[in-house]
């Protein structure tokens, strides 16, 4: 319940409470996700005749309505390293004697793991999408408000020459559009290989059948890439330049708060001892946020050192780190947001 | 409750479960050892004349029975930062309107959350001794079996000269031992200022109050330390050691399972795709714990850069990746000892 | 001379003596960049009519037989954090009094630094692009020959399924045919904002003329970025994508040695204890700098929390890890070239 | 020249310049340090009968006066991984065929580059010994001048309560002394283990050889330890730490210089295009060096897995991070003992 500050009682208010990316991550999400993959696999299949539509209706059916047995899903995980062997075994049950070995046909753990991720990784990318267009909405609003307003430019920490307020808040609006630009043309790739990559049991219709899976699940259609996870790396790394462009913005508030007359802030928080203080709390919290992902980025790019045909080492690295992103940018988001709408005034008259 | 694989229904297993030091970290942990400090805190002022001793009764009391509101804290948290103004009310309307104003007298939110940490990482050191004493054991007993056994030396990941089983446990078991005896000679330092560190609200006592808070803590007597934050890093470096020794036992033991003959091990994880794999799961996974603290440890010492008499950005810093440290080195001890369990032979008669 | 393994007498050649990268990030290199900046400049306003043509060609023509006083520029650059106020006066001097002045003009010292990189990284990237060109090329000459010859795929490390030689060879080829698109389509923007970015000297010409700079210099044109440092956390990105998939390369061919029976290579490196041995040095190489790179970019996203409207802390963090991120790229694809050159065999027939 | 900061012509000064410590990093260093191992060996093996008395004179003689084909090393480097073959054979060359045979007896490449790392850590660690000594030396006489000054505590970036000067610099200087103590009491160990750790050269004499060996170095006898690699992580992080340590000083100094009346700081860098400006350039360069440490010590701990009996992945990976380590905390008390003496006044009387 708290080792991570993202579902944690007390702390996760502060670390910008963000359910709907953190909803993503929990078990039931990849679970669903997982199952639609395997209903999606199957359909596909059928339409390729590679199995029987009457198979491909049953399982897709079972599908809609599957209850998994989480109990054995985590002495499952505890043994094989993934849920995937024993999660196909509940939904070979569900489906029935008739149809259950058209479940999973010619896939392996891998595709299952990674395309759920990819799923919910295209998800995470509309709701950090949204978020921006939100808050360059509102940062607008305040360049609308306050631009002309004078502030005094500060380079290497001391007082340059007089800018207006709209110059500084121009600095963080620009890595918001590159940010959500680029959040708009990345390509979410399907993960399709069988046992090692080959897809070995479609022979010649194994790229077809990818591309018919893909369609079904509205993602893009490429060659397998279970140990190729350079997209992973730079998925997390366009998380960081989120929150990284969020801890600058960050920064910048906490700096003018202690400098004082050229920022108005409403809320902050109190102090246990001191009860005139008002910290400038959201503001550091952005900090945290894009000094935490700057130093999990590392973590992605290690994990890229994939040995053969699938690493088990580096691939569970990804799972410790690549969801804590997501919830850092998500989180940072929601913290900027508030942190806006908490801006009386910027600059002076 | 799946942002981190340490809290995960079907993770968690396979990251080496570890309830024993993940339930030091969940919120109420936290809040009971800083109600401890509190009513430590009232005590040692009493034996000082500080407070009533009547106060430090009524505060002890209080602290015994106290029953915090979760929600309110929560609230607390996302706006002053810290739940410690919000807490030491709720102590306070327990303790009741005679001694309320002598709960947290002179003390500030940092001192209560820094030892309520330095309490809790004294029982993950404790924790982690007598697992690596454990695992030191079992190591042991499988050199007295095998030691005399053959293996073949790999440098440079090339077969080089014929060594003894005993030789590469021994490369195991040292690293351990060192680890063993720095946890045993770590001092957990109270961290006790004030406002800003200077402990001002009790003048020549200060530092004899201080003496006394921690000695009923049970730990050392240390300067304030709240804006200098080495002995978190460094503890931090001790918990990679941990794991970073651990991950080349892991390592070995996956590359003598690729090998084949040098290694029989029970166990293992079943494949979706092919049901005649073994994978040394267990052994991938200490890779994996190995190389997540080898990035984190980066973060902590990023916030050694801690500005001022207290940087919040700095201090949040740690929250997100401390606590995530210690399961990891849990973990990787608790993993490590079910892998040694399941050491069948290792090495050529 | 050896702080760094990429000047060292003797480690230089280990790592991969890439001559070509390191001469780019040589102090000559860096002036001589930034001196065709200025002249760029002048030029430039001399065709807005900012300056006087005559000015523009003294600066031009004095600019190309310009020979700085490098003593003073270092003991400038302890005093002011940059060279640039010392080399423009050195510059000045060259120019003469009479346009003196013009020199420099609406320019910050970061202007010339950045766009003096960014004209080097283009460089680079353009190096790279071309060692990716050619090491496909030799991958898929590998492909030609032996791609039908048997592998035993590896999962977790252990022996899976039979594949082709074509399989693994192409898990080698699809990373680095990605990161060869990218290189192709990264825009290298030129940095141009004066004191504090607003380009305050130019009134309604500023953006004009940061044009007409940029195209002068062949870049892309775009607004200050000076205080957003995404670009360079993004390059350095593209760079450990580039090393880190090599790094997948290096590793599966130590492990394919260590196997024995599955690769054939020529070199190797002997060893002082054990003169049989053969060791896959290169194919180490590429592991430790996929790693290097993989730590390095934690720092550059540091760098983006760049306080206000310069950053002194986090840009000089940037100049201590971006070329050696480039030198370990280079470095990379160097050793992957000789290393496929290596390949006597792959698989078995 | 210059893809390190530490050896750049112009860049060398502002980040700190250290040709004490860098000179430690020097091939000419190295190889004399490697050459010592060699002459120390062979009169440890002379003291145990295990090679002629004359040879380990003819050895030490040789060694004295031995001059290295620099150029053979590089490519031995390129081609081995290490120059230990070709530097043995060369000395065997200075040796002659004599007592050619007994120079490196029963000893491996790591033994001696691993050694020769350790005699020339132990002198990094008494020069930072020396300047930690001299810096709190500097900071106890500005706490003497100016502690009673009034300050204003700062706690999230906001003013808190009055503090006197002397609390602050308290804050600077309690970091330091614990990193000199734990500098005084490094042990720094000897490597030697022969081809794969187990010494198998010398049977039961091999322990004794090793204790003569180390007191020949002057330096202690520990078990081998080449493929368990805490030492360095733990070295590396008390670099760290010292560079931290300094980095929040740093930062210290640079927010009282923003805030302006706080401090009086003499030196400070000039401005391109403002001639006014004093920039606290040692201070924020202080922060860089703090974060690049940060950074990096991560490295270090992602070689500590380490397979087998040697890993030429994780070992070089160390090369590339240790030396710039040290650099770096060398470089950053050089700028703290300057930064130091550049401070007039700090804090109101």
């Amino acid at each position: 319940m708290s080792i991570s500050v993202f579902e944690h009682p007390f702390l996760t208010g502060l670390f910008g409470r963000d359910e709907e990316i953190t909803g993503l991550f929990v078990s039931s999400a990849d679970i669903a996700a997982m199952v639609r993959f395997e209903a999606a696999l199957a359909q596909a299949q059928a339409s390729l005749r590679l199995i029987p539509a009457a198979a491909a209706s049953r399982i897709s059916e079972a599908a809609g309505t599957f209850e998994p047995d989480i109990a054995a899903l985590e002495r499952a995980a505890a043994r094989d390293g993934t849920i995937i062997p024993e999660l196909v075994g509940q939904l070979r049950n569900a489906v029935g004697v008739e149809f259950a070995s058209h479940v999973h046909f010619g896939a392996t753990s891998q595709d299952v793991i990674d395309t759920s991720l990819i799923l919910r990784l295209k998800r995470v990318s509309q709701i950090l999408f949204g978020r921006i267009q939100q808050l360059s909405g509102k940062l607008g609003r305040l360049e609308a408000t306050f631009g002309n307003n004078g502030l005094t430019a500060h380079t290497r920490m001391q007082p340059a020459i007089p800018i207006m307020a709209a110059d500084r808040i121009a600095s963080w609006l620009a890595p918001l559009a590159n940010c959500q630009e680029r959040l708009a043309t990345v390509q979410f790739p399907v993960q399709f290989g069988g046992a090692a990559g080959t897809l070995e049991k479609f022979g010649t219709q194994g790229v077809e059948l990818r591309k018919e899976l893909a369609k079904r699940l509205d993602i893009a259609d490429r060659p397998q890439w279970h140990n190729q996870r350079a997209f992973i790396a730079d998925f997390g790394n366009l998380l960081s330049l989120i929150s990284g462009s969020l801890g600058k913005f960050g920064l910048d508030i906490a700096l003018m708060a202690q400098l004082g007359h050229e920022l108005s802030l409403a809320g902050g928080g109190s102090s246990s001892a001191m009860s005139h203080k008002q910290n400038p709390v959201t503001a550091e919290v952005l900090v945290s946020l894009a000094r935490f992902n700057a130093v999990q980025i590392s973590g992605l790019h290690q994990a890229m050192v994939h040995e053969q045909e699938r690493s088990g080492a580096a691939w569970m690295l990804e799972w410790m780190i690549l969801p804590q992103m997501a919830a850092t940018s998500g989180g940072a988001l929601n913290l900027a947001l508030a942190l806006t709408d908490n801006i009386v005034r910027i600059g002076r008259h």
